[in-house]
């Protein structure tokens, strides 16, 4: 079967251009099919704060209004996607954005309301893998940006994380999937303040004692939830690592943390 | 052979919410291969003013300098192409959303300064209808947004009419093409004040009288230049109509003014 890396870049690499800059020649560089999610973080809110929008966050989760709806799909699906595409393509790497209503790769439903109303936010419905097969079959590179539409007209924001994981898990029939998913730390950490403390293989038994213990930083629990998931549904490799390992990662060093499931939980 | 539609739809039109989406509707309802080119117009403008950055124009262009190269790709790319993309996914077309940069379908180089420095404007070098085949072949309709990349990292901002006649020419081997150029009037009128002096044929030679005689609106002969060389080029239709004759125009109904080229001079 052959490999696909599906890479994921975080939203805080995004804005540190030399960074960026050197993940997407090291992306562009994997011999192997591969697909690049974007996250995009900061810029929308930079250019949200310029026009005066007011920004809500709840919980740490952008609420999206109509007004936020439009600049994230100028910044994430415009501005740093296409930038992206540019950079690859200057890199040879033959890419093509898209977003999840692009071939219709994406639809998904605004989030229903419970106790808060996050706007209009995608949760997706499911991946239609059949144009992505053809684009990775016609030796393409996509790149998604973290967006969704709902079918009836409308773009929604959605958690790149989550598509990642999900794009990741709906190739796995035609290929064996390494999911990368990179960012400003060297990968899941003992102590949050210490980046010499990387657990280069985390099990499911010590994850759940780790987060029993209060020892993972919340933030990283929804990423790490989604990555398990990821690898109990065929996943061969889920993989958390800085941006600047990417390279070393796919050429098979251990670098950052290796998400491992026991034998008798699959 | 086939026929294909290939319709451009200008930036007037896109800023008129209710005409755009009458226009969408018609477009995602021509049961034909499809193609669909934007302009973006007044929205980079509006975004640049809101955030203080001078416009430059010089002869009614744009000067696209580092700062408004970033609304540019923002909106035209981000924005207008994924509203437009949504819209259709909602009207039951499938589209997918590209600059020339994606799957490297339009690379081009930075317009070389003779009198004027248009900033990142690309002048392009060729069109990659490989990709756009493959598209269409898989019953994808693609949206073109006025975008190309120079191959080394940068995107550049590209003329919607041109980017529109060149792959229609482009694509006469394989279609009967079909270049429907739509904007906020009902064709090329013999009076300017006046919307019901429409020309409904207009051949080469009545064009250079008219062009002579001064009788053309010096905004419109960009677009007839283009128009004439894609039909001398082998494209069977070239059409330019109100945004809103769309549907007749495709049904065979005659609406707006057809380019007609004389048999000696084919």
């Amino acid at each position: 079967m052959q490999d696909l890396y599906l890479v994921k870049i975080g939203g805080g690499v995004i804005n540190q251009s030399e960074l960026l800059d050197q993940f997407l020649r090291d992306f562009g560089e994997i011999p192997q099919k591969k697909i690049l999610v974007h996250g995009g973080g900061r810029l929308a809110t930079d250019l949200a704060e310029q026009l005066k929008i007011p920004v809500q966050m709840i919980h740490g989760r952008r609420i999206t209004d109509r007004e936020m709806l439009k600049i994230v799909v100028m910044v994430y699906g415009g501005y740093v996607n296409k930038t992206i595409v540019a950079s690859l393509q200057g890199h040879g790497c033959n890419a093509i954005g898209l977003t999840g209503a692009d071939a219709n790769i994406i639809p998904a439903h605004k989030r229903i309301v419970k106790d808060i109303d996050y706007g209009f936010v995608g949760d997706f419905d499911r991946i239609n893998r059949q144009p992505l097969l053809a684009m990775l079959g016609n030796d393409l590179t996509p790149v998604l940006a973290p967006l969704t539409h709902d079918s009836q007209g409308n773009m929604l924001n959605t958690n790149a994380d989550t598509i990642a994981a999900s794009v990741a898990r709906e190739l796995t029939d035609e290929y064996r999937v390494h999911l990368m998913l990179c960012f400003e730390k060297p990968g899941v950490l003992m102590n949050p303040e210490d980046n010499a403390s990387v657990i280069a293989k985390l099990t499911e038994s010590m994850y759940r004692e780790l987060k029993a213990s209060g020892e993972i930083s919340s933030g990283m629990i929804p990423k790490l939830d989604t990555g398990f998931a990821a690898r109990r549904a065929g996943v061969a490799e889920v993989r958390i690592c800085h941006a600047q390992a990417l390279g070393e990662a796919v050429s098979g060093d251990p670098a950052g943390t290796s998400l491992e499931i026991e034998r008798e939980s699959s």
